[in-house]
């Protein structure tokens, strides 16, 4: 990856935090938070395993409010979280561990008002982490 | 999702262009088309389905090389491409059809010297296409 300049480095940071509160939102089933966190001035997309796109905020919330509000909903914890700045936007990629089973999830954030709010995420089952291996042909193609 | 300003619009035609490029690269095996499309000063993802996350750009052309050169390279056209905007970045949302599977795709782009050039691609296997319809909870719990 092309070196960061000071200011991303400066920024990492709250794009970082901003990932996290993502995550913690999730994890204590809190929808206010979730709802906060999704930015209002841009287009937005919401992809769940499997499932179709969410594209209409509204839909997206309504999705998220299903997934927390169920008693089913399952544990979460986000690892292995890195950061690339593309202007006002940021990509967080992650390892998201659900039930001991590994998803990588692309998380998009845009600076809007001061705040770093989710634009994208995406996520998707992953045979293995993101710990550092020797570069290979993936066996599906594409 | 809100409305495009004029300038939005106005790029609109060019980052959808460059989303066919990618595609056409795809379909057409040019190697040297797919690696000119992917960006250079900012940080990649490249998520194969099912595959760990590819991050490096050497990496990233490796795979794109193995499977443009495997005799096995699967069919593939794009579908129902929209665009949106976060500053000088945008979002590609489609629908990959691949030797009859829908897959659904991220194509993220970034404004670099006057062109888009992709910073992320992510496809996933998806039950449909994006065809509007009522929302609801996804069955699979996130």
């Amino acid at each position: 990856m092309p070196g960061k300049s000071k200011a991303e480095a400066d920024e990492s940071g709250p794009v970082l935090s901003a990932n996290r509160a993502f995550y913690r939102a999730f994890r204590d089933r809190d929808m206010g938070a979730m709802e906060r966190l999704w930015a209002e001035a841009v287009g937005l997309v919401c992809i769940h395993p499997g499932w179709e796109a969410l594209t209409r905020r509204a839909e997206i919330l309504d999705s998220w409010r299903g997934i927390l509000e169920s008693p089913n909903a399952p544990q979460i914890h986000c690892e292995e979280a890195s950061v690339r700045f593309l202007g006002d936007a940021a990509i967080v990629l992650c390892i998201e561990m659900i039930d001991g089973r590994a998803l990588v999830a692309t998380n998009v954030f845009v600076r809007e008002k001061g705040s770093w709010r989710m634009a994208l995420h995406q996520a998707t089952p992953t045979a293995r982490t993101l710990a550092p291996r020797k570069a290979e042909t993936p066996k599906t193609l594409h």
